[in-house]
């Protein structure tokens, strides 16, 4: 299927080359909404705006939902109102709530003009949850059953509903149980209902513990639950537990695959969802703000070599072996925090293990450190013929690396204490002491040894 | 939520600080399966061992099942063979055939033996797939629906399949439908069952355009095209279309999941499922190797600098400023690096765009290069009034700017060709890149322009 897609980007590649819109309008009708998403994501400016100029009206909306947010941004501003307001009339109310931040004034005002009572009731109670929140992911079109009918009212009922909305809501899995006050009271999973006696009530039949979300949750929080729990859709609840939306795995995949993004985009200092082809400048001013903090912390590893001056104008040789020494600190502080960062946003590292996780690390660093020491004193006295020189390496290699474990268990848990991202920042942190403390120590300890 | 967890292992850390066993017990038992996996991961190993031993022998195979690897190999061997025989005996076929490369011999045989001959057949058909690939993902107890019968017979069918096996098969959103030779014809999604007449035929019902998998396919792919679909589950079939399996969505989100894991872990040259409390000869055997490959990285860029030792000792300065020149480099070709990395794994750069990707990289890199260069040679101008130092630091530094993103967009794109894993050496490669061209360019400018 990855070839698939390929085949997908081969043939849109061509078609573009020779400008055959037609062959373009065939492999879009041929493509998934995300696939589209996709395509558009792997193209250059201009060939996307091509594209999704052919991208059918009943598909825009499903498009523009699977698109990461800075392009859905930049394509919504190029498309014209009629075609967005075509296109996106038939959206769920939760999912135009998603985006109406986006869409200019006057498309969100024709669309709830154009709105039924109850879509637009809809519409106003979901408008308000930020996206990464339980209220921001969940559908409002959640159909109930009330516990008093039996199996066989209720798939009557079913059937009448189905008849009137066209189709049942999408990923139904369960339905959600309650009473007449719209107060929860319990889920009936569907294969349950599909192998059970037809005279059975279905509050015999429905499971009261039901996992429930309050609307403020945050969305990380509720992509945990449903992966330690398995499961396939959950309901959203009120602080009086009246039933206002369910939320659907599907959607908490995509939360599960924007925190790993982030995590690993936020250490080189990217955006969430980089867009690879956005504009030259915004991504350069994004990145310069990155090397800037950057170039902070090395001018201030320059500053301790510069304190070093006359220590390397008698033995060149520091400089020479130097970047070796803050590399190696750099490199094992790097492994520890990668796995503490992590450990922190899966909640396995915390306040009770953190101590015993330094002085795991510790002992992981003082084995290494030996091992590294010995063989780089040994290296730097073969090749400058200097004992001393290759002593102070391997003393400064021990400092080093012992120092970027301990850094890299600690910052973390630190950063995250004083609400910076650890994700984040932790990287910039790490090097910055792994190179300071590097070059001192190696700096420092010829300087008392050699000279 | 997350705060529930934290509460976990607060009432856990007390009880085992009090030697308590019986609450240790009790938070078991309010824990799902991934709960508990997820307390025993973040102990040290003697205490895991002492909240394993209070596991119920009922909860062991689902714990186990929720367990990265390592862990669960090292548990294993420490329980005893009764425990894991009893413990073992509810477990599906397919997951069954997840862990027992890691059971001793006797146990498996105890339990083959023990197995009735449909579910040893069951067994065998999924033994030899592998973990990453669709085979080892899906369940094998898929059951199935005839063409030709009507829903009111399907419903029948259903409701004996119940009372037989106990419960239909977890997270059931859909049934496949199957004709006299088990050859796969279509689904019918449960909320379709549930929603029409009681005569219609499940053959008019069912949709026969049905994403279906190879049990050969990867698990990756697998999962790129849940994502893509927005499925909850699909079935496995083999080369004759005949149905052998079914996969569900919850065994996709455990893919999606590791690997983003493994994109973080393996930069920093970690395993997929780093244990952070393996015992440290292991991690610290581990990390030596990529400490190892670091340091011949090192050592090379230390070669390139020990070719300037005579500038170095006339302009003390170059040996100040140059490691703030190389990292530079490093930290502008790692965005580019992150965000082509991710990109090649998420299908969006491919063999199109990858030219114009590394013109727009070169494009954003030759922007910040000019600012940051401007800025650096006024600082070294500053620093060490010499105008010749600050016009050589400011032209390496757009050397090395330029340098990093082309080689961190290029780099893992080559890497992809040879077959290695850009996520895993991509690093190492692009810091020696920009390491060795940081300080050749810096150093080699200064020999020729300052000396």
């Amino acid at each position: 299927m990855t070839d698939k897609f390929q085949q997908f980007a081969d043939r849109l590649d061509s078609a573009l080359l020779q400008g055959d819109n037609a062959a373009i309008q065939d492999i879009l009708a041929e493509c998934t909404s995300a696939e589209t998403a996709r395509l558009l994501e792997s193209q250059p400016p201009k060939e996307r705006l091509q594209i999704w100029a052919l991208v059918p009206t009943s598909s825009c909306a499903k498009v523009l939902l699977a698109l990461p947010k800075p392009l859905r941004r930049t394509l919504i501003q190029q498309t014209e109102e009629t075609r967005l307001i075509m296109g996106l009339s038939q959206m769920q109310m939760d999912e135009l709530a998603d985006i109406d931040a986006d869409l200019p004034m006057p498309v969100v005002s024709a669309m709830v003009q154009a709105m039924d009572a109850q879509r637009r009731q809809r519409y106003e109670r979901v408008r308000d949850y930020p996206d990464n929140s339980a209220g921001g992911l969940m559908d409002v079109d959640s159909s109930a059953l009330r516990a008093d009918v039996s199996v066989k009212a209720a798939l009557r009922y079913l059937r009448r509903l189905r008849q009137r909305e066209g189709e049942l809501p999408e990923h139904l899995d369960s339905l959600m149980v309650v009473d007449r006050d719209n107060t929860l009271l319990g889920i009936v999973p569907l294969s349950l209902l599909v192998s059970t006696e037809m005279d059975i009530s279905i509050r015999e039949l429905m499971s009261t513990q039901v996992t429930r979300f309050t609307p403020q949750m945050p969305a990380s929080s509720v992509a945990q639950v449903f992966k330690d729990q398995d499961l396939l859709s959950a309901p959203v609840v009120d602080d009086e537990q009246k039933l206002i939306g369910r939320i659907t795995v599907d959607d908490v995949i995509d939360v599960i695959q924007d925190e790993a993004d982030k995590a690993l985009y936020s250490q080189a200092g990217l955006n969430t969802h980089p867009d690879m082809f956005a504009p030259i400048v915004r991504s350069a001013t994004r990145r310069a703000l990155w090397l800037g903090i950057n170039l902070l912390t090395a001018f201030l590893a320059a500053w301790v070599i510069g304190l070093f001056e006359a220590a390397i104008e008698k033995v060149v040789a520091l400089a020479v072996l130097m970047p070796v020494v803050a590399s190696m600190g750099g490199v094992a502080g790097s492994q520890t925090l990668t796995l503490v960062t992590r450990g922190l946003a899966l909640n396995q590292v915390n306040r009770n293990n953190i101590i015993r996780l330094i002085g795991h690390e510790f002992s992981i660093g003082a084995l290494n450190a030996l091992l590294w020491a010995a063989l780089v004193a040994f290296i730097a006295l073969r090749w400058f013929g200097d004992w001393q020189l290759g002593l102070v390496f391997g003393l400064a290699m021990v400092i080093v690396l012992i120092t970027g474990v301990v850094a890299g268990a600690s910052i973390p848990m630190l950063l995250k204490k004083i609400g910076i991202d650890p994700a984040l920042a932790g990287g910039v942190v790490l090097t910055t002491v792994t190179d300071v403390v590097g070059f001192f120590a190696f700096l420092g300890l010829a300087t008392l040894f050699i000279l």
